[in-house]
């Protein structure tokens, strides 16, 4: 932590520091940028979130998926009190840069209901409804 | 469409009607919610955008999953222009209501650029640092 150790990428690689992506990603006017968490294992969503700059900063550098807490305004190491923490494979972004998409191996479960996903809810299943 | 079709769902199944989902779903200042996009074939996640209570209300009767857009300030059947549409199979909700997932089959591509998912470009990749 603090030590980025974040060399920048060869040219054509999908690597880039944090604040290479900081500086591509348009924030909103609260200066954050909606995060979906996805588990690497099965692609499963575990929950969606927000990040500002640093949030980000502290996601490349600790490895660990941080986000920042709209509710207690801080910053939110995820599973840092519960220990379900949540080590970052890999942070993609959107073609316009306005969204984050964080693949994670979850340590425990995601949703602070002891649900694994935090989308465990449905209201709506489709199916012969495709042509009309 | 025009025809909602839905029928109160019995208890414990886990089935509503669009009102009584958009009755739950907390809407932002601008009436708007996330929704991420997920492909049901292989759970990639394909994008991620708006919907008001309008938006929503469609995608159930009409089945095809409808947006918000922001910028042109209108109701958005993806692929209505370009054929790219997403049947629903399913909406999901998350545990504080103030995200939606839906599960699409996607026709073609989901993003503007040709990509399939709008979530091509890595800006990060980890492993190794999941003790720090």
């Amino acid at each position: 932590m603090g030590d980025e150790g974040e060399v920048c990428p060869p040219p054509g690689e999908d690597r880039m520091t944090a604040d290479e992506l900081i500086g591509q990603v348009k924030f909103d006017d609260r200066g954050l940028v909606p995060v979906v968490t996805q588990d690497v294992s099965d692609n499963v969503v575990l929950m969606v979130a927000w990040a500002n700059a640093e949030a980000i900063r502290n996601t490349f550098t600790g490895g660990h998926a941080t986000y920042w807490s709209r509710s207690r305004r801080s910053l939110w190491v995820k599973g840092e009190t519960s220990g379900h923490l949540q080590d970052v494979e890999e942070i993609l972004y959107d073609c316009d840069v306005d969204t984050l998409l964080y693949r994670v191996r979850q340590k425990g479960v995601a949703c602070h209901t002891g649900e694994r996903t935090c989308f465990y809810r449905s209201a709506y299943r489709g199916g012969g409804k495709s042509n009309e």
